[in-house]
């Protein structure tokens, strides 16, 4: 068997998490991954085929550039694959790229950094049309204080606090952030971070908790105590997931 | 009955047409008006107020600027209408304007000018993010030849052609448009057209025809042609609801 699954395949996908109970495959959900194997199914003459992903994403999350690899004995060109697959895949899920890669190569294993964007809509009223895409958050914002709180997380840090305990890490919660930055367009502000892993739930705390930071409710300097505690229940709360999106993983 | 009902209100309602069977109560179907209905009912101790629209969208029609009117016996702040009502619709609708006006105002009677927008996204792979608020359309176009085409819905004209037989439309079919304007806004293409009035389908047969156009399907001069032979199946295909947005109405 594994003679003949000689081509591996590393793939670029985006999708609207709105609708899927995230990446990963469960019974009875619709999962991004249930998704994609169902497609690689109809083209395996109903063989099974698993993907590896660069990591998972949760229930109505977004992705703009996640990454995921299946190993196959079918020889197709990359662009037919991408025809193919995208052709058997539903409306909210798209492959932007595939590409034939040496049987070493493994999308979670092999990924040096990872980027994120989440996107806050903060104005008054809601729009009905960025509902599922932004998080909407109306209160007021000290924006300088938000930069500032963004330099405080970047570098190398034990991120315990601003991770979920649900974390099924059992390892070092030590990570690098090589960049966490905020930017107003117009009405949206645009988080971008960038790191050399991420932990569960870690953007979201971090963003909940810069928001917290903005809105006057966490004075700047109780970042560095709340890294020092340890402690999941200091920091901000989470930010929902609508506004999340794993934008690029770096191999 | 009348006498108590002397607060007549104009609203301008922004909604999210995807998850609509359109703007009209229907019995069984999830309607703009039934959502915006309930809401009011809530507010008046469930006595039925009816509203009044400037007119239908279809099911999957979205609108920036749609304007309705209703009337009541409560005597309340227009921004705490505002509130009261937002706080009450689903997170498809919000409401965007209420006004107290004179009750010989009229939503549809009154209003002197639409505009609808229309949204093409014109590239080779589909956006999952933009599936229910643009048409994927993804021929190459001809887009000077496209502006050519839209100069010449612009006037007065029969717009038979150009409007699905099943209008319930028994008078004249002629309307003028102000306004008929492409641009072009990185991998998206705009429609603005501007009128005194729009029969059933008009925008999205007229835009339908005018990509056709583009794509090289019908010669530009048929344009003409078709006006004259005052026949729905002479013009290009009726483009999809999702592309569509009733963007303002004025009075």
């Amino acid at each position: 068997m594994v003679d003949c699954m000689k081509n591996r395949y590393k793939c670029i996908v985006s999708y609207d998490g709105t609708n899927f109970s995230g990446m990963q495959i469960q019974p009875n959900a619709r999962t991004i991954q249930g998704e994609i194997e169902k497609a690689l199914q109809k083209m395996h003459k109903n063989d099974d085929i698993q993907i590896h992903a660069s990591g998972r994403t949760d229930s109505g999350v977004h992705a703009i550039g996640q990454v995921f690899h299946f190993d196959t004995h079918l020889q197709l060109e990359e662009k037919n694959w991408l025809r193919a697959l995208n052709s058997l895949l539903p409306e909210d899920i798209v492959l932007k790229e595939v590409k034939r890669v040496l049987p070493t190569f493994h999308a979670r294993f092999d990924a040096v950094e990872k980027e994120y964007r989440y996107i806050v809509l903060n104005r008054k009223r809601r729009d009905v049309f960025k509902r599922h895409y932004t998080y909407f958050y109306p209160n007021k914002l000290n924006f300088p204080l938000m930069e500032e709180a963004c330099q405080q997380f970047i570098g190398t840090h034990d991120f315990t606090s601003f991770s979920s305990p649900r974390s099924t890490v059992k390892g070092s919660k030590v990570r690098t952030l090589y960049e966490v930055n905020c930017r107003k367009k117009d009405d949206e502000i645009h988080f971008i971070l960038r790191g050399d892993g991420f932990l569960y739930n870690m953007v979201r705390i971090i963003v909940g908790t810069i928001l917290e930071i903005g809105a006057g409710k966490i004075p700047l300097r109780q970042i560095p105590v709340i890294f020092r505690q340890k402690d999941r229940t200091k920091a901000g709360k989470t930010a929902p997931p609508e506004g999340l999106y794993l934008w690029k993983v770096k191999y």
